[in-house]
């Protein structure tokens, strides 16, 4: 199961048509699983199912319980694995984590995010209330030059290999101040690509994110600005336009928030400070 | 509540700022409580929280339970309202339907659909499984001209205006096979954007929509091609790419799925018979 699967097309163009074969970006469920409680008495509980791009399982899984408040550490996490002896179908979908034996995850919380199907997947006025709870406002005072600002979209998607291909993937890539690339993702579910990127890091035990400058190839959503504020990451730069509870949730986290940004041009909507 | 809001913005443009107030796309959650039982024994439920652009919301609300399987015909809603004496923040922003007191909601169905967080909503196999049980495959058999599919994203973008203010919307448009407009919704989440076009028709007692062309501003997900395999929709139009379950649901479900629309090419997945 890679990230692009090929497909016979029909292809119209200049009143002719031609028969050929294409790619596009693979989209299969991923179930979360998790086992919880004292050695004695483990106890399984199905978390989330969530349409991803095969490929990097564990680091999405690892990076959706900590975005979600459910672990705040690697070491919380004992293992991750594939679910085995399932069907044909499920083969590579499922994926278990295991939690340390001392950690209790909060399901009532959980209960209360879960209860959506927008791309949004959190709960709005009652999740704002959450994030502020969880996380401290982002304080980084570094300060980068808005010409490196104006950079990145175009080095994001330089490496966006799967995109290239199949025109149909979101990405989140992290970058350091200097304007390299530290970390890309990329995925169907936009979230998922900034999950990704952000087990990743949670496995170099690098959180909290303050060093570093997220880049996200579509719109700026509530959704995404929540994460970057769980990971403590002080500036998002979106390609797209920002939502308003997006702008919102950036000034009240602390977290410098940048939309429609080009190689000539972009948009300072809160804490313009960090940019020179 | 409107669906734009007013923001301060610092531009940058050719290595000069300036300040000036700008728009952005209103996205807050809107909570659906669903009213269900015999009259004299009325049950409440907390069925969903999406993030979506105020406006249109009883039709938001009718349309997420259409496309879910809740309900399948307008009869089955005996009324839908704003919540009152709410706080502040909650107002207008919980809508509560009454669902007629024959109809018992299914809701341990709900239950799996809802273990998710990602831009799907769904759950995957399982609900390509409970999608191929409940719709009857699309089994329309007109044809429309491939030039008329071609005038179709230029139409949708021409009418979407909060895009043309804000950059971010997300559209979806219903067009008739003369290639008119009949009905189009914009929405931060494109599934709100899909639901309340369905719950517009709904309302109007006119679906299944077996003789309408459906275009979408994006991409098309497992998700957009299962709501509109619901609602009988035969051909589906994207701006953008198809993922690969998109492809495979609108295979087994009858739907001409068609890709990348421009002005002067496009890409047909699935059921070519229908365009000409």
């Amino acid at each position: 199961m890679g990230s692009v699967n090929h497909v016979q097309v029909i292809k119209y163009q200049a009143s002719a048509t031609s028969e050929k074969p294409d790619l596009v970006a693979v989209e299969e469920p991923l179930e979360i699983r998790l086992g919880f409680g004292p050695p004695e008495q483990r106890e399984q509980r199905s978390l989330a199912v969530t349409m991803r791009t095969p490929g990097h399982d564990f680091e999405l899984a690892a990076g959706f319980l900590f975005t979600e408040g459910i672990v705040q550490s690697f070491s919380q996490i004992e293992n991750i694995r594939y679910c085995e002896n399932l069907g044909k179908q499920e083969e590579n979908n499922v994926v278990r984590v295991e939690l340390s034996a001392t950690l209790t995850p909060d399901f009532q919380k959980l209960q209360r995010n879960f209860y959506t199907t927008s791309s949004c997947g959190v709960c709005g006025k009652s999740s704002i209330e959450a994030v502020s709870v969880q996380c401290n406002p982002v304080k980084a005072t570094w300060i980068v030059p808005a010409t490196l600002i104006q950079s990145l979209p175009d080095k994001l998607r330089e490496s966006q290999h799967v995109f290239e291909h199949t025109g149909g993937l979101h990405a989140s890539g992290l970058f350091d101040q200097q304007g390299s690339l530290v970390m890309l993702r990329e995925d169907v579910g936009r979230h998922n690509a900034l999950d990704k990127v952000i087990g990743a890091l949670l496995f170099k035990e690098s959180i909290p994110l303050s060093d570093y400058i997220l880049v996200v190839s579509g719109r700026a959503s509530f959704e995404l600005v929540q994460k970057a504020a769980m990971a403590g990451i002080p500036v998002m730069v979106a390609v797209g336009a920002p939502s308003s509870l997006a702008v919102s949730l950036a000034q009240s986290s602390g977290i410098t928030l940048i939309g429609f940004a080009r190689e000539d041009r972009f948009n300072i909507y809160t804490h313009p400070n960090r940019i020179q």
